[in-house]
């Protein structure tokens, strides 16, 4: 359906996705990923949840979109890391992940909503949707031996470097080329992902 | 000198010290550890800088009495590392590590002085005092080659574990047994600290 046509049955339109947008984050925060139906967030709203569907499809569709985030993750990271092997995977993690982190634009959008992943509420949201709808799905498209574990030992080591490079923007870290990030990092991610851990 | 004493000699210095902790971490939140004096932050309380010496000792002693941890983080970390080889420094920083994090009343107190360092000003805590006042100098005290790079990836590392399993505590990592987590991180850190990076 164009965008003309969608103006034209529905002049409000935009409030009513933004209106769906908020409600979404409203009920994500406090309820968590899991037992946040659409439903319930089509009611927040004062919605049908066909509309809900129709605008955003899936419910994971819906929480990428309640972040705002000012690129898909899953349009980075997951053509990469399965763009070759799993023995190598790590490598193409890491260098997907500079490719929007380094852009200076991008970054700076990402920083806001990852400021707001440090709040309470914020940190719900990452424990309870970013894990399930980006990260274990790369995990499984892997084919990963207990992806339930080593995705969040993956996250534990991507949360510190964004923490370290780019909020604080601590040194050498800060400027550090990519190439060397790469090097340094990549070897801990593949282990995370396939290597031994006990 | 005895508590008594200094409590009959001054009867206003809880005040006093009170007044010189807040002015700590107004000065060194503004412009930062190197760039902040004793002299400065005893001006900013209005009170001789001897009298900071006296009670707070050097600038570094000061720095993290403003950061209010329930324990000496050199304390806890550097008899630990320094207590047999640098071959195998890194299991025992870990279990140092866990040995005050993983203890619930230990833990809440952390959690908090960790909360304030996660915005812009406690940020800057971290950055400017933290690393010089802690961790370089474990890496000095180990004799690493380029501490200076080695020890903020230690930090990376530690502030994601920090976030996934204390702040978001995400599962199974929240929930994983302190020697789990050892044989998880220390080759991690192992690698930071003596390994190859590039």
């Amino acid at each position: 359906m164009s965008e003309a046509r969608q103006r034209g049955r529905r002049p409000g339109a935009p409030d009513t996705k933004a209106a769906i947008l908020e409600a979404a984050r409203v009920r994500f925060a406090a309820n968590g990923f899991a037992r946040t139906s659409v439903r319930s967030i089509a009611a927040e709203a004062g919605v049908d949840p066909a509309l809900v569907h129709h605008y955003f499809g899936t419910k994971d569709e819906l929480f990428l979109a309640a972040l705002a985030l000012p690129v898909d993750p899953r349009e980075v990271l997951l053509p990469a890391v399965l763009a070759g092997g799993v023995e190598d995977a790590a490598e193409r993690f890491v260098r997907a992940f500079l490719s929007v982190w380094d852009e200076p634009e991008i970054r700076v959008r990402l920083l806001a909503v990852f400021r707001g992943v440090l709040d309470a509420e914020g940190g719900r949201l990452l424990r309870e949707g970013f894990l399930p709808v980006v990260l274990q799905p790369i995990g499984e498209a892997l084919d990963l031996d207990r992806p339930e574990l080593r995705m969040p030992l993956v996250a534990s080591q991507m949360v510190g470097l964004i923490m370290l490079r780019y909020v604080i923007a601590i040194e050498p870290l800060a400027s550090l080329p990519g190439d060397d990030v790469v090097a340094i990092y990549a070897p801990t991610l593949q282990r995370y992902l396939t290597g031994e851990l006990s």
